[in-house]
């Protein structure tokens, strides 16, 4: 695994490389390991050379195949992608000026003579009273380096980059030669626990001029928050952590510069949204404080930091502004995701989901905001589910039954054999297999059916989506009542944790006015689906709105307007944080969740029960 | 001579290794060196294996001794720092606060709870808030990375250190666990172009702890401003200088902090007094233009820079304060020295004179304030004098000369047998020789006088102050005609520098209430035979102060009181600066002060002039 990591070569290793998930298996095809067997591993695999990367210690040269199920392919990401860019209109923030935080001014000095030799910095400040009326700008000591030189390479005509500082001021991050305004690039990112999404942004337009999405290389190190936190408290973690992000951020904006044919020196500014973990390891912060009750970061207002650093390859004068954090588990990019879609300006009450490994709620308008996140588990990206993979090629998204003979119909991401099931896929199925019947509403089996596709597995009753013949992997690809179990469990808590924050504000569900589904899963589960589990609250389907990644779209607005970095601080100001892992009311609405859609049919009337069956 | 440096061994380099000088003479004791004979070296000096150290090539191992003449030796150190800590009570800056600027608070932090787990910092924020009344702190990135941890090890009791900004604000610069109150500690810088002078400050007390003198290492380049710029100019040059400064500076550290038994880690703040050419090497900033007409300087007001990243051995959170500047030639040492002595604050209009390769003159008083420099050349610090030296054993400084015999009387620093001339000697000799007649005032021979002292050297008139025998070098030490037309040209212009300020201001030198002589070497003048010869105005001799190094003063000072700090930059901003090298007037009073003591002798009324002599 470590060896693979340094080649740069990722593989899916969800539990971070304790060997207790079995994701990361490879073949051996050529050469010798030392390896320990776990029980992720069947004989027949055993035999035939596969093993799990995690427990190898490489022994002579070796030629490996990363198993189909253990890679990490693109595929995803360029579909994603494309739905992301192909989103119908959405709330947006309203009402703010095209200004960006980093601004370039062009400014013209007159020569120093004998009668007026002040020195360079003075007359390039007086310059910018005179022309763009600036006062009281702070510099930072980087731009006298060159200063001098500068000046009169430009013949005395400049282009000065500004940025916000710290407090309420404004500084000089940059000096160029000549007029270079019409060069002014910035970067947004999101920086989420599986991928990173980027885009490089053009200050003149306001426009995207390139956008890449990547996984991010931290998976290596486990698939959730928790395992990466973990990670981090071994010697070296935090070190090896903040590097699998900066590589995976260096390589995208070598990539993205690429594409846009821009200068890496004409960026100047790069905004990064982010939860709460991903912030303090990109920083170098250790996390470990976060995991431990009373979830306490080190900062929320990150104080600005020089990009390179961090080891992100952009000139010295980048500074690397991070958006707010609320708490341990809620970040910026739930911060980003209110500011970009304006829920903070308006005066409707609005229900903002973001669904993931963490969910992330909050309910709010511009008066108030509370937030709430709980751990949902992996499920949703295809975690904890004994075919459960990421939403990539291969994976079974959209599922039917036929009510007769509860055969399947499936369609699997890019049409290619089955590998798997992502998060929306099990949504779906589990959706299904309830209204056909085959479920019963606590999620168990009902074993009377006769269909072949029931059968007992290993101890648990399963039910076959596709045979080895038809799948990539040659193994009947099944869902397990484990599977449908850690499922519920999953809706159960994001379920919880609405119902509970809404209940915190004296409210209910269906006050809701607006419900937004952000992230990029969220955009592909079905809602009639994810109600008909008691994922969603049953609410008028015109309620719902998708927005796709408002992680990015608020850092991208953050880098296009300095009203609004000003309003992403407000907002992580004026949330207040519910923690429901110690919430004896979240854990009754949990309970209470455990069942399909839920044990109260009342506050579900759209899904009606019929012979037992949901219709 | 880069070996030598290499070796950090440095050797006397006037010319900054141009080979004119000849000052860098050393004896090849031992092995084989390729060289170029310049005219410095005599045939006889050549033949036993002397040469010029900047004009060889090693050509094997080497066995080398470095002639006296060219030594830099510690003794004048330790004898100038013993003088400095004996001065008589002098004009001190009055009525400020004791308030360093960089302070310590000790806070007390409720631990974090559930019902209250903001982030460390805030919480930090409000203590520091609620228990000393600070607001609106900016916080440097760098304190965040080990912040959580800090505040843990302390068990929420932490000690906070702060200083003023670039701006108006204050930042926090460093947190330690538990209360470090008591250890509080700054340095004090005065970075001369010859001498670096340190000082370790106790900034609970407001004691000196340590004192460090140590020559510049940047010597081996060059011994005034102009040829350490020549230098800076060739490639890697600046880097280099800048290196022998810090170098300079870091054992003068680690010396104060081996003699105070200090932790480094509890030096938090370092201020910086120096010329302007100094401050700008020492922060890598090239010097280039301030050497070209109009003599533009980078920046007066230099932003905080971290001292490590400057190259200084200390902690990354200690930021360097330079003194502002005011012009090329008129630095932060000046500033220091105004504020040191206060002149600033008092309604006396005194004259401040900083004698040295480049003098520095300063007029005013609480409500203006006006300023000039002038290259007065080498000669007070033994260069361009054909037996001169700087100030260390051997010098021959007391001189006195019988009038019927006209045989000299010296006295030689460390009761030594002679080296050489320093340059308070070559005042007192001068003085001596036209009083007695053995010069007339236009600083030529009375070649009548009969003496067997007085004789043509190599082509000009000589007297001889001490015979070979008497000597180190085994040599006659001379003074030759050629020497003395170079201290006329020197105090010419230190003088004209006077009577063209004053003469700016609409005023005269016989206004002046006060004058203060700053600097080591002013120290060690000799008032009557200074006034004799014309280099000072010939005033009642109890206008007269000796401050010693105004630069030092005026930088621990600063690192004593924040209102100190900010009337420094007052004191930059109001001075106005007289640019004399494009100045007519100036060449005026220069042509007519190349005379001993001037031409008008109406303006040294107390310089009598008795049977052709000066009594």
């Amino acid at each position: 695994m470590e060896t693979a990591i340094a080649a740069g070569v990722h593989i899916n290793a969800s539990c971070g490389g304790a060997g207790v998930c079995g994701t990361c298996k490879v073949l051996i095809k050529k050469g010798e390991v030392e390896s320990t067997r776990t029980s992720r591993i069947t004989d027949k695999e055993y035999e035939s050379g596969i093993r799990q990367a995690c427990q190898c210690r490489i022994a002579s040269d070796l030629i490996v195949d990363i198993l189909p199920e253990s890679r990490m392919e693109k595929a995803v990401l360029s579909r994603e992608n494309k739905e992301i860019s192909s989103q119908a209109p959405m709330p947006l923030a309203d009402g703010w000026k095209f200004s960006p935080p980093a601004k370039k001014y062009f400014v013209e000095l007159p020569g120093p003579m004998l009668e007026d030799n002040t020195d360079d910095l003075t007359r390039m400040l007086m310059g910018l009273r005179q022309q763009h009326s600036l006062d009281d700008l702070s510099v930072d000591y980087e731009v006298m380096s060159n200063l001098s030189q500068i000046l009169r390479d430009g013949d005395w005509q400049v282009t000065v980059t500004t940025l916000p500082d710290n407090t309420s001021g404004v500084k000089i991050i940059n000096v160029e030669p000549g007029d270079t305004r019409a060069r002014h690039y910035s970067l947004a990112f999101d920086i989420g626990t599986t991928a990173v999404r980027g885009q490089l942004l053009d200050l003149n337009r306001g426009k995207v001029l390139a956008q890449i999405i990547e996984y991010n290389k931290q998976i290596s190190y486990g698939e959730d928050v928790i395992s990466r936190i973990v990670q981090s408290q071994k010697a070296g973690g935090l070190k090896k952590l903040q590097r699998a992000v900066t590589d995976t951020i260096n390589g995208m904006i070598a990539g993205m510069v690429e594409q846009a044919k821009v200068g890496i020196e004409d960026i100047s500014h790069m905004v990064v949204a982010a939860n709460s973990v991903m912030v303090q390891l990109l920083l170098g912060l250790d996390p470990k404080y976060l995991r431990l009750s009373p979830y306490v970061l080190t900062v929320n207002n990150v104080p600005l930091v020089k990009a390179s650093s961090l080891g992100i390859k952009l000139r010295d004068y980048v500074n690397l502004y991070a958006l707010p954090l609320v708490a341990s588990y809620v970040g910026g990019d739930i911060v980003a995701g209110i500011l970009g879609t304006g829920i903070y300006q308006r005066k409707t009450v609005t229900l903002y989901i973001d669904i993931g490994t963490n969910g992330e709620m909050v309910i709010g308008n511009s008066d108030w905001m509370v937030t709430a996140a709980c751990s949902a588990g992996p499920t949703f990206e295809g975690g904890g589910i004994k075919h459960g993979m990421i939403a990539t090629s291969g994976a079974i998204e959209g599922f039917d039954i036929n009510h007769q003979d509860f055969e399947p119909v499936i369609n699997i991401i890019n049409g290619e054999k089955p590998k798997g099931i992502c998060g929306s896929g099990l949504i779906n199925i589990v959706a299904a297999l309830l209204k056909s019947g085959v479920i019963t509403q606590n999620g168990k089996f009902n074993t009377n059916l006769s269909t072949k596709r029931l059968r007992k597995g290993d101890d648990v009753y399963e039910y076959v989506l596709a045979w080895a013949a038809e799948t990539q992997i040659e193994k009947d690809i099944v869902i397990t009542e484990v599977d449908i179990d850690n499922l519920i469990r999953s809706k159960a808590a994001m379920y919880a944790g609405c119902q509970t924050l809404v209940k915190s504000v004296g409210t209910s569900c269906s006050d809701m006015e607006q419900v937004i589904i952000a992230g990029t899963f969220g955009c592909n589960i079905n809602i009639e689906n994810a109600i008909t589990i008691g994922l969603l609250p049953d609410l008028p389907r015109d309620r719902f709105v998708f927005i796709g990644n408002g992680s990015l779209l608020g850092a991208r607005l953050t880098s296009f307007s300095d009203d609004l970095l000003r309003d992403g601080q407000k907002i992580a100001g004026m949330m207040t944080n519910i923690e429901l892992s110690e919430n004896a009311d979240f854990m009754d609405n949990y309970m209470a969740s455990l069942f399909l859609p839920h044990t109260n049919t009342e506050i579900f009337p759209s899904v009606r029960i019929e012979k037992g069956r949901i219709n």
